[in-house]
């Protein structure tokens, strides 16, 4: 067990170079200081920004990198002015362990929204070292950026809620989009778009899945609870439904048109993007104007939202569907995300992986 | 003086062809139904979109067409079922005469929403005949569509107020962009756009104006009263300015790029696209996303928003800048308000005109 004063020696599992290849890496943590929590990591998921990071994809890679943004750990040690946590809590760690605490998104509480946040991997922390995420025996984490894991929860359970579930949490609270009744469209039925799915209908919403194809009419109707599957390539159907949508939940990650998906919004519907697309997405103004539609965005969900989408899972019993396994078969694990052969969310069994013995025993540390 | 019994023949100036040319046109109105306001036509403002229709650029023109949708006159006439309006009260008529009363938009009371609503020209009316607009000796309308001018406001100021200023009213009350102190920029300083800074103005907000040159830094400041004048190629000024306002209202009716003034908006700042624009508009996602934006739009008001326009207008001694012309000036009023060549609004003094004396004095109606 590390202390206050000791930096620790960790094993995490690391990109080198732009092949996106994941191999043990020792690195040493900055010591707990003193509003920070030391997180000895359970179970971390594997979300799709992890191949886009871990490949330079956005073109600001730095290495060696560890991945991992959906981080369920349980606490080892707390700095001297730490008092929510204590060592044995299980907690969480998401996409992001700083921000400025300054400007009007800090002060409004949406800290994800800080112009100076810093990444839980791949940015540069406060003290000049690189941050490391959750694909790693251990993380210290300032306590603003830990959410604890609630009873009833299973931790691996908590783990695609970091990213994924708070990502469709977020907006759908911050648009006024809770209340039962509503009708939600859900555009992509990846990790993000199975857990739209699954958040929207514990809300008591009408939800339909809209595809490309009929490929996924099966599990989106039978095993996620769909009510509802559009095939946007069938012109009659999408006719049909037309103006029937509160809102679309749009995890499509490459270029695709709005103006088939906006005719599908009631009057004041809101088409809700969630994925980074590098080229321009278009559209003509009377499509929204003449129904006073929305096309806005939403980049993950605030540390409060956070910690409310934690308890909301376990309020409604709602379970996500995820695969795990564990840190050897990692790289095989963003193959298949990348050729999208996953239902719906990996998890990595970090701590059931033994990381920190093989290959390097001698720089093992003291946390296991 | 007519009766409920009988049609009025009345006289106005009406487009034949897509050369868009109006000339003095003799026709007929509707008896005044149980619901009707018979009203004496007194000044009609000029917008852009009666170009439009005048010369088939919507490609759905039918003529004779007689334009005109800022509509102030003089109530000659109300149906048996008519309580609100009575001879004499100085009354205004806007964009649409008609709407099915059974959709949602229309039982919410945002009938400009309804997907049946009858515009007040180049449309067809409940009873088969087509609608005609204001540059007329006079219009039959249903009580819905009428809105009184209240006392205080001159009704050639009122004009501009049925279409200009109600559209930029309604997204801003919607929105919830009234509260004093908010930030907004006016993009497009035409009829809309001179109408947005002193709306913007008067519920105490700090307007910038954003323009692609400076030429219009004058009249923006000095004129109409705006807090600040940015130039959008000036690259300097739009970085200083990034992050700072809460909304912006586009009023610019051609294809412009909508990145640039993405990033001028706060967190959940509010872009509101008042153009109809036949090119598509385009953007990166991540300008949406990291910062919960909005691309919107909205289009004129509802009737109880032209209601409460006016008042406001009153309350705030708001004027509009106007210029008042004569019929016979019409042709060249539009070649200028097509050539940009109009400080802000121009309006016709339609009963000034004499419009019903000549050409054909046989034909006039008993209203005058």
């Amino acid at each position: 067990m590390g202390s206050v004063a000791s930096e620790r020696t960790v094993v995490g599992w690391a990109a080198r170079d732009a092949s996106g290849h994941l191999s043990p890496y020792t690195y040493t943590l900055r010591k707990t200081g003193p509003e920070d929590v030391a997180v000895k990591v359970l179970y971390c998921g594997i979300c799709h920004t992890d191949i886009h990071q871990a490949k330079n994809e956005l073109g600001a890679s730095k290495y060696p990198m560890v991945p991992g943004h959906e981080v369920v750990g349980e606490v080892v040690e707390v700095g001297p002015e730490v008092t929510k946590y204590r060592a044995g809590d299980v907690v969480s760690v998401g996409v992001i362990v700083g921000c400025c605490r300054e400007c009007r998104p800090c002060k409004a509480n949406v800290e994800q929204y800080c112009n100076k946040k810093i990444w839980s991997y791949n940015d540069v922390y406060t003290d000049g070292r690189p941050t490391q995420g959750g694909f790693s025996s251990a993380m210290i984490v300032d306590q603003k950026f830990v959410v604890k894991v609630p009873a009833g929860l299973a931790p691996e359970q908590a783990a695609p809620l970091l990213c994924a579930g708070v990502t469709v949490y977020s907006p759908l609270k911050h648009f006024g989009l809770m209340a039962p009744g509503l009708r939600g469209g859900i555009l992509g039925l990846g990790g993000v778009g199975h857990m739209g799915v699954k958040v929207a209908k514990s809300m008591g919403h009408h939800v339909t899945v809209i595809s490309s194809s009929g490929k996924k009419r099966t599990e989106a109707m039978e095993h996620l609870g769909a009510d509802a599957y559009l095939v946007s390539s069938d012109a009659d159907q999408m006719a049909a439904a037309a103006d029937s949508l509160d809102y679309i939940i749009d995890t499509i990650p490459v270029h695709h048109p709005l103006e088939t998906y906006l005719a599908l919004l009631k009057l004041d519907g809101k088409h809700i993007l969630m994925g980074v697309i590098g080229q321009p997405l278009s559209f003509v103004t009377p499509m929204v104007m003449l129904g006073r539609k929305s096309i806005t965005g939403s980049f993950i969900g605030s540390m409060d939202e956070t910690e409310e989408v934690l308890q909301f899972c376990v309020d409604k019993g709602l379970t996500s569907q995820i695969e795990v396994v564990k840190m050897d078969y990692v790289n095989q694990a963003l193959e298949r995300l990348e050729r999208n052969d996953v239902r719906y969310r990996l998890v990595v069994d970090v701590a059931g992986s033994n990381i920190e013995t093989p290959p390097d025993r001698s720089t093992a540390s003291d946390l296991a």
